[in-house]
């Protein structure tokens, strides 16, 4: 892949609401035929590039996932993407890019399925970085911090932040992991903790029937986890200002559950209030965890990514209480609007070594401002091949 | 109450086996009619001095407890103890030293219910701290390490450490609080977390069924963690060798549990599996939390306390894990044979200030050694008070 043309890169604002936005690149001159993705525990991330079949120039990074359990529905996709893919010469050539744990262990189904296109393997974390550096320095109104009074206050506009390196990722999917990155291409992986996402949608599931994740957010916006948790109020009667925690934090979360000698069941548990609870409990505890880390390392932008946060604002909210509280308001949390498909993205420009950007940026940093509301004038429609935005 | 003769101190290993072992004082002239109760979220803890009927000197320390939400029960007990104290004018004079969150909350309950005594409150940390290095420095096989070839190797024996500041302690209750002690007296909250021991209770009991602490850790030893939780090779299909995660690492707690639009319930998971599951999630975020605060803060000892460990080997092993794979074998999660009562045996030893011992100790460290089986000759009966070591 020749170098991308991120020249007038934009989100594209303008369509029916997807999850996750497309990106729209008016200046991209080739044609782009591989196909990336990223392929957790949990969920499998697909990125890929269309144009409008009547234009020449300019096209749209798109953004669509599936679950891993049914990965063969993500095969099947990239198999009509690739099948789409107009020219026959081209279609050859065509290179899947796959990271992720599931590129090693559903490797063999993609090339058995696929007929005809070579699949890469790229390392997991390399392409979580990759990514991540192009969403921050490439595409403006990328990059934001979340409170409740401003859900969405853009950190770098148009485009790069004037000190980029260094940075910690706190990248959450099933499970987490935190990475320190100290310039392009310089990272390590200096923790992580098996207290993600998938903990969250596993207790949820069993803790109130919900089916999805929607449903699981949905519950937790509804509820009171005072019913659950046991707060210092409840241990003290008061605040207990000594060591200066108020009488409204969480002292033990569900410790308000557990009565000896009483067969407690979930039916006596509202599913709204089990699912604040529990969400609290997991968004603090990486927050927590987190900045530790930054802590141990001296580092002070933490960027959060992965599938868990899906744009939630409870969890955003939550993250950034944390973050807050434990810094004494000396670090922000950074949120990504593309932040569950860093890995895949990642992947995607690994199919060029040119396309390894350094940390030379072409904008300079303006403050953080409003998204202008500008039309997105070079917005293409997809390519007709089957969307899952589920 | 006049300094403590701590001279032939041990713990009673020969009576039949309550949870916590009383420590015998055979040395001890004058009796102690004070009685201390440190009151969590979930446990009230209460230490208090008995002696045989027919002597005149010794005597021991007792160990027992009860559910906070079950007070009036402890309250009772307290008032049959002043009750037995046998000297009249002795009893008029009897203080209960209380500690911990519910000592502001019940403060009344006791003042009410508990004629002619006198209720002083003394600060939960200080109490802990008061406690613990009373535990560390004068009570010999107090604290030991944990692996499963060796589930108890005292570190220090017959008595006192040679460097025991700083250190680190780790008090898991309902919630977790993580104090820093620089020296006698010298300590700081530092860090907490919500993830305790009422976050354990609370989900095994919605997820099990189960009625008490007990059956819950008997489950977790039957258990399979395996088939909740999601492991690397779950993910990979194998290591992950380059970021040094083995294939049977766990990536997601309770990430195999989820699967989207299928209704979920406990009843197809083995609750022993489950059991183990978030027991080994809890301990090892308790372990990272600990670590992590012990590098920031540069500290090489931590101690682990508080009602949640009660000797469970599992527990140990996985808190022992957590700190030996973190710091990369540089440092060792210490235990102790009293360690859900730290800040019950800090609140007794505040009743006169002179108690407050300095860092000086009488007896010489030796190395880590097996617990010698003599015989413990003082041991003395227990006065006739009901005894709930449930």
């Amino acid at each position: 892949m020749k170098e991308m043309n991120v020249t007038g890169a934009k989100i594209c604002e303008e369509l029916p609401h997807p999850e996750t936005r497309d990106i729209v690149l008016p200046n991209q001159s080739d044609y782009v035929s591989h196909i990336a993705v990223d392929i957790g525990g949990s969920l499998a991330k697909v990125v890929y590039f269309s144009r409008k079949p009547t234009c020449s120039t300019g096209g749209r990074l798109n953004f669509t996932k599936f679950e891993t359990e049914k990965i063969d529905e993500c095969i099947e996709f990239i198999e009509n993407l690739v099948a789409a893919r107009r020219d026959p010469e081209l279609k050859d050539k065509i290179v899947i890019k796959a990271t992720g744990g599931g590129s090693h262990k559903y490797y063999d189904n993609f090339t058995k399925k696929i007929k005809g296109v070579k699949v890469e393997k790229e390392d997991e974390m390399e392409c979580l970085i990759t990514g991540l550096n192009f969403l921050i320095a490439e595409i403006p109104y990328e990059v934001f911090t979340y409170s409740e009074s401003d859900p969405m206050c853009f950190e770098y506009s148009p485009s790069a932040p004037p000190n980029m390196f260094p940075y910690m990722l706190v990248n959450i999917g099933s499970g987490v992991s935190i990475l320190k990155v100290t310039g392009p291409g310089k990272f390590e992986r200096i923790s992580g903790t098996s207290v993600g996402g998938g903990t969250l949608w596993g207790l949820l599931s069993l803790l109130t029937g919900a089916q999805s994740f929607d449903e699981m957010l949905e519950m937790s916006k509804h509820g009171d986890n005072t019913n659950v948790d046991m707060l210092v109020g409840d241990i003290y009667g008061t605040d207990y200002n000594k060591i200066g925690l108020k009488s409204s934090t969480i002292a033990s979360s569900m410790g308000k559950v557990f009565k000896k000698n009483v067969r407690q069941s979930v039916g006596n548990f509202r599913g709204e209030d089990l699912s604040k609870s529990l969400l609290y409990m997991i968004s603090n505890n990486i927050g927590q965890i987190a900045y530790l880390n930054a802590q141990v390392h001296g580092l002070k932008q933490i960027y959060f990514g992965g599938c868990f946060i899906r744009g939630h604002s409870i969890t955003m909210d939550t993250l950034s209480y944390a973050i807050n509280y434990w810094s004494k308001g000396a670090i922000k949390a950074l949120f990504l609007r593309h932040e569950g498909y860093l890995g895949a993205v990642g992947a995607f420009l690994k199919h060029d070594e040119t396309r390894k950007r350094s940390a030379s940026f072409s904008e300079t940093f303006t403050n953080p401002q409003t998204m202008p509301k500008n039309s997105v004038d070079a917005c293409e429609v997809l390519e007709s091949v089957p969307l899952n935005l589920s």
